[in-house]
């Protein structure tokens, strides 16, 4: 576990792996995104993607995913925001995604001495090495030494 | 259905009606989130939450299912990106959700005759009024009478 004193501006990581399926595609967007183009792979052919093509929040909720999956996470205590979240390329059935993450920032909470802010900037790229989304987040992480009083 | 055209800046609505529940939480979480104070009651029970919240990813993905039950939808051929996501307040099981929009822009493509930008700011609201979310989001939207040309 990575605590807020163990997050360093400009320390980079590259991590995830994630497979990007066809029925995990229909699924989510038939509950979330109900399009045509991320649920109908017709009406997915005729439209400007050429094909299937996976939520925008979807791709969020993967990248999650393999950030949670990280062997060496941060300490978070909670997600404050995401900005500037960029979906340039779509995201296909058969990708295969990774994630790249900077730390750009850190302070600490002018409130709370058990806790600060941790920004980091992410690009999701797929096997071909295209960045199909960019995004950054700021979240809450603990301070070492305060585990009993989140 | 609405298309650049009819877009006006300035332009608000309220719509929605999402009844959040501990078990759509849960499922989403263990997907795509599974942070302790998402999937496991115990552990959210002591978290800085005091109980279950849901995802900042799913409330994404519940306010992008508010967007697309609209009865007077957007011509959406793309979603752009996103800025300016702030989770405010915790979204609890049995909260109930709508969403305020306002369309703050709207520029024509320079390079495609058939589409333009619409820049969208929403706010997820609770039913006891509180903002539990607010964003920003920029979509491609088709131009009036270019159905057949997507």
């Amino acid at each position: 576990m990575r605590y807020f004193e163990d997050a360093s501006i400009g320390s980079t990581a590259t991590f995830g792996g994630y497979d990007v399926t066809k029925p995990e595609i229909v699924e989510f967007a038939r509950t979330y995104d109900p399009q045509p183009f991320h649920i109908d792979e017709e009406a997915a052919a005729e439209s400007m993607f050429g094909g299937l093509v996976a939520s925008g929040w979807h791709t969020m909720a993967m990248c999650m995913r393999m950030i949670t999956d990280r062997p060496d996470p941060l300490a978070e205590l909670a997600g404050v925001g995401a900005d500037n979240i960029r979906w340039h390329e779509p995201v296909r059935p058969g990708d295969h995604l990774h994630l790249r993450a900077e730390i750009v920032d850190k302070r600490p909470s002018d409130t709370h001495d058990d806790r600060g802010y941790v920004t980091t900037e992410f690009e999701g790229i797929n096997g071909e090495g295209t960045v199909v989304v960019s995004y950054e987040t700021t979240a809450i992480v603990r301070r070492r030494g305060y585990d009993d009083e989140a």
